[in-house]
């Protein structure tokens, strides 16, 4: 069903200690599943070198298409993913003129003052602007440390910060154009049924998945109050759309059948 | 510094598709790192047989301590992570009388009616009581599909359902006991700086990284109103109490040179 296969691996100690919520993956999820892309893996890495180098070449040994990385961009010691992107792509890592013009400027346009150590705070800049040899880097258009676009054998890479409002800002202003090359739309119907419980319907789900092969059908448990409350999700790519809602028909009829009260979400 | 490795593998579907935000594994995080564990990873897959079975076997090949699942537990054809887990140990699937008995006994404590098909709801039940040969069922205190736990390998798996609740109350009535052998308690304190940027400290914190190997020194930029405001995080086990004060004596005397403004929280 999907041409576009995307991983997303996260980068931070914070998220593996339980200190900090991941919400990066789930948007880029949803942004991803929109333009048609199946999402394979999400995974979560500290702050190691090692780790982070490993979980990217296992990503690119899956031939995966595209790999999105979030977080570890920062000025400081510990943030260390450009190091491991070098790594796995047996790259050395050089200072770059665009990418610190990119820095510069993000840091005047913002009209950021500074108090502290002079030498550190430099240091941080130059690390920011210190990227793989072959990749390319990507504005930020909220922030200081530009993302990283570079290609290891048949995956793209692109690597983002891991603040939540830069992330977004880079992949909506950039990557997502690099991707749309790939953008498909989807159909998507979701019948809320009341009182019957997933269960009782999972044989007439079943057939419907055998019965339409291009057609992701799923029923979600969404609680149950005094009545059981199950979502049951039809969705296809756009070319599928009158097959999601054929599928949708015949789910009906057989609720109908059964007297059970449902609604449509469109 | 750790002794306990662990990591946290999440299934489902509505995760990689941005449906659902998962937040189970940042519960499990929390509650891993209070007992003195260290979380390596955490993966999140989809209701793919093969792709589950292949991250099961992965997490083992690292010789991790303990494996948490979440999710793929439930009584319908797309819920496949027993199937996964038996796969990836090399053992079969069987009918367990003591695990159909929790279920049983769970749906009749909780007075649930069923209405729909007799036969699919049958089955259903019958499927979450069919566990890996050589497994342990544990009971759900608040939901149907009892948990499940078997060892592959050197590694303890525990598989929980994804239902946040269920999950819960499964984690913390029997698999805190189960963990509990390894138990350690941690000092963590917090140093809250405002006013100097993550970048002007990296140099300071850097010696104290180096100085005391034992303790987890890191700095979490928290936003940037009108001035910078960063978190500075000093953990460590009991036994290190006393070094994670002395780090961040030396760390307030750095501070107090520059009149930075900060407050501790412990």
């Amino acid at each position: 069903m999907h041409s576009l296969v995307a991983e997303i691996v996260c980068v931070g100690d914070e998220i593996l200690m339980g200190r900090t919520l991941d919400t990066n993956s789930n948007w880029l999820s949803k942004r991803l599943y929109q333009i048609g892309a199946k999402i394979r893996r999400i995974t979560v890495v500290g702050d190691e070198l090692q780790e982070i180098s490993s979980v990217i070449s296992e990503v690119c040994s899956r031939k995966t298409n595209w790999l999105i990385i979030t977080g570890g961009l920062g000025p400081t010691y510990d943030d260390k993913t450009l190091q491991g992107l070098a790594l796995a792509a047996g790259r050395s890592l050089r200072f770059d003129e665009e990418a610190m013009k990119m820095v510069n400027e993000s840091i005047r346009r913002r009209g950021l003052v500074y108090k502290g150590d002079e030498q550190s705070i430099y240091e941080g800049r130059k690390k920011m602007a210190t990227i793989p040899e072959g990749s390319r880097p990507l504005p930020n258009p909220v922030g200081t440390a530009p993302a990283v676009l570079i290609k290891i054998q048949e995956t793209n890479v692109v690597s983002l910060p891991g603040v939540p409002e830069e992330m977004r800002a880079i992949f909506d202003s950039s990557v997502l154009t690099l991707l749309s090359s790939s953008e498909v739309n989807v159909r998507s119907v979701d019948v809320v049924v009341y009182g019957i419980p997933e269960a009782a319907m999972a044989g007439m789900i079943s057939e419907l998945v055998e019965k339409y092969p291009d057609i992701y059908i799923k029923s979600h448990p969404a609680g149950h109050e005094k009545v059981s409350k199950v979502v049951v999700q039809f969705t296809g790519r756009e070319k599928y759309a009158e097959k999601v809602d054929e599928a949708v028909s015949l789910f009906r009829d057989w609720l109908d059948k059964r007297k059970a009260s449902y609604e449509l979400v469109v």
